[in-house]
């Protein structure tokens, strides 16, 4: 079999991309920067959604559609957003087309005004909320929306880093100070708990300094999580956009003390790129890697067999292994669904819209157990003659290689959420024991610049100051991730300048 | 209370308006012909995904994500396509923005090639399967995406006609011009069951004539819908687009037969215009009504009191009910995490995101029936201290205006479903009855033309013509909405010709 991935420690951002091919993730599109998330990679972002759009919900938000394209006039509005994002619009500039005299198609019908793609939306949800809020009674206001989004980044990596990407941003606008505080930090919250729960990627929850936080906002937070080379990933933000937003679209409301004012808003987004954080957090040398809950495949039975005879005690084994791991309804419905086809699909759980298959296609047992690999399905489970006989199985578990025998009366539905619970919580603490070691508390700028170089987070006394941090990032091309919520408590000095301080931030080389 | 919702007798198209308006479906937004889809009409919109992507899922789709932008060299290469779609594309052709000596910021960062918004996308998924294709084993290829899509539209209607808009898009590639045409037609019966079973919106199966067909296929099929201004509205097309695609794409297979040759491709889609469909197949003078399966808010519970004893008495028993007709654990669930506001939500369905509303604002009850009369939500249960004293209820539904009283002891899981079944029923009942009804048969072209200038659909012998039926367009403004897939079987005379012929079509005006 040859081998279609690179190591990790040969060329990691080779693996990365091989692994993504391999489990046929995305590719590249004919429009630069952009591209096509195949459906293995869309299967994950459905998850993803599935989870989050529950976790939104269950805090009180809802979901609507705003408009793809900004008038340009409405970024003007905001000084430190346009400054933001002008250098990286997608501009819509005709509104059809025509062909030239060697036939080929131009623009045509200029526009009045310029229009962008949003690269985020703020300004249209200013726009929209300053018609609809009238009095504190219509407040607060809590919409999300899923979405695509386009900023013409130069230097592109499929997920990390696409021109185009799919996200959701959650804008709300409250009434006090405080409001808009407190669900910055629930948004945060839910961002963290997700992350952990969900893609078993371990993040350090805290507030951006402010050379890196958003445009427009009061504050940003982020959660931050560690990838395999050690370099730090943003996964998700929550600003507290004070009333900024609100004074530049005039989202104005009357108080409960009679007073016209200007409501205080928030916003929050994930993306696409978490596809890139659970890839790179997990994954190995042979290809992906999924957490248990993310996978949209659970578990793969591969039957082995040579003659035709073997084939047929096999077969019939292995559907009845289906039967008891995913129920005897489940697999009648999916016996119905996919007769004649050489993949049987059980589903497991149909909300989550998780399953089982049963891989029944010609071909080497090599190339099946390869084929499942790749595609990181945390179980197989192997099927041979000889395990017919002892009326048993092998567990093969993807994320650390382990053989185990079962007897097949322990298989149940029970038996695999159960094993997948284990695997999923093992995933975390892998990935945590992993950010640990290779974090490391500096007490001096050599010290710093020599762990740096080294690769991690490298946690130390800080007092923030953008110079600093600007000459930091250029003699080691390390930022402050964050200022973690979580402090030692009392002061110190910081490790740049000597001067006082009661914080650490965390600096990484980052994606 | 002040009549915010003008008949549909009186002005029909400002009716609709007034009907979205009032139950907070949608608005207009900055950009020319764009809208923002309100939470109240997203979350129809989340209900319409969740059960058509059930449906497509259950026939072996699977869901990806393809660019937004096609460049423009993409379109020239189907001509039929390009003609159609060139006159309408929103054109990007700069990749940031500049402030002016002004002040103000224009484009600047001219791209080698301008890119559209997709209208829709079958040039691109043409050259991926171009790609991804190599033999007869790869096939079929059955991938659908949920997208925006943009074509600048001149005279645009909210859901019905918007530049952009949110859709649907499956696109397949098989082996066979029949394994083609078994999908085109698959599509077109899972739209029809689907705008049947969930919508309550009766649909006539048929082919589009070459002059009403999509700008590329071989051949268009449409479910086509009455409204209640008995003007038709097609809610779905599924296109067998025959080697067409293939051909500009160069998607070609190994086949069996050990030749190299082109796939044959099939698209289909519905769009948020399907949102309109339903507000104009079923609401009233009153405002939005909705089928029960498609209302993310079954029922309202509606307490009624004057005093504080009263309003303890009848909040207590309402709770009662509440929990009767949801479960007594999903009540605690939502008291637990509602507590304190005024509107308690229960679920009753959490994979179709279906809940009861308790109601305990403040303000006269006859207020807060407007309020859920005019979100269409299909049942209001209405409770007084006297219902109280009698154990018993008063139920209003929506889409017939009937009240009955019940029993409290009858409520519960079951009796609600019931219910809610009978009205979807009945619904689909109303709307086929009233298509009935505003269906005449013609047998001269002047019968035609009497009958369209009353409305409804006219059917007729027809021979099909693109020069006819551009005649009939010009004098009547009707168009061939179908070929019906039911026809009466023998051969009869084209009613404007007089030509003999072995079809009957469907004649009307439409959206």
């Amino acid at each position: 079999m040859a081998k279609n991935i690179v190591s990790r420690t040969q060329d990691y951002p080779q693996w990365y991309l091989d692994v993504i091919k391999a489990a046929e993730l995305a590719d590249y599109s004919p429009v630069r920067g952009c591209m096509v998330i195949r459906p293995a990679g869309y299967a994950l972002w459905e998850a993803i959604q599935r989870d989050l759009d529950r976790r939104f919900k269950e805090t009180g938000h809802v979901n609507a559609y705003f408009p793809l394209l900004i008038p340009v006039s409405f970024l003007e509005r905001e000084a430190q957003h346009v400054e933001g994002f002008a250098m990286e619009c997608a501009v819509v500039t005709h509104s059809s087309l025509e062909k030239d005299e060697t036939g080929h198609l131009k623009a045509r019908s200029e526009l009045p005004e310029p229009l962008v793609i949003r690269p985020t939306s703020e300004t249209l949800f200013g726009h929209m909320y300053a018609q609809w809020v009238q009095s504190y009674r219509d407040l607060p206001v809590l919409i999300n929306q899923w979405a695509n989004v386009m900023r013409w980044e130069m230097r592109t990596r499929l997920f990390l880093r696409t021109a185009e990407f799919l996200w959701q941003e959650g804008h709300t606008a409250h009434e006090t100070a405080q409001e808009a505080q407190e669900e910055t930090l629930r948004m945060l919250g839910v961002y963290a708990s997700f992350a952990e729960d969900f893609l078993a990627v371990p993040v350090i929850q805290g507030r951006k300094t402010e050379s890196e936080k958003f445009p427009g906002a009061d504050t940003t937070y982020a959660i931050e999580a560690m990838m395999q080379d050690r370099k730090a990933l943003q996964a998700g933000t929550s600003h507290n956009l004070g009333q900024n937003f609100a004074r530049a679209f005039d989202v104005k409301f009357l108080g409960r003390d009679n007073q016209l004012q200007h409501c205080w808003t928030t916003s929050w987004g994930v993306s696409t790129r978490l596809i890139g954080a659970l890839i790179m957090a997990h994954s190995d040398d042979e290809g992906l890697v999924l957490p248990p809950r993310v996978a949209p495949t659970l578990a793969a039975i591969v039957p082995i067999f040579k003659t035709d005879d073997e084939k047929e005690k096999v077969l019939a084994y292995c559907r009845e292994l289906a039967g008891a791991l995913c129920g005897a309804e489940r697999l009648a419905a999916a016996e119905k669904r996919d007769a004649g086809r050489e993949l049987l699909t059980i589903f497991t759980d149909e909300a989550a819209c998780q399953k089982v298959v049963l891989d029944m296609r010609e071909g080497r047992a090599v190339e099946k157990h390869y084929h499942w690999e790749q595609r990181g399905v945390p179980f197989r489970l192997e099927v041979g003659p000889r395990d017919v006989d002892k009326s048993a199985f092998v567990l093969k578990t993807r994320f650390d290689g382990s053989k185990t025998f079962h007897e097949k009366s322990c298989a149940s539905p029970d038996w695999l959420r159960e094993q997948a619970d284990q695997v999923q919580a093992r995933m975390l603490e892998r990935a945590r024991t992993f950010r640990e070691e290779n974090t490391v508390v500096v007490e001096s700028y050599d010290e710093m610049k020599a762990a740096l170089a080294q690769g991690g987070f490298v946690r130390c006394w800080f007092r923030e100051d953008p110079e600093v941090e600007a000459r930091i990032k250029e003699e080691t091309k390390a930022t402050v991730r964050v200022i973690p919520f979580e402090q030692p408590g009392g002061t110190g000095k910081c490790v740049v300048t000597g001067r006082e301080t009661s914080e650490q931030a965390i600096f990484a080389l980052a994606y």
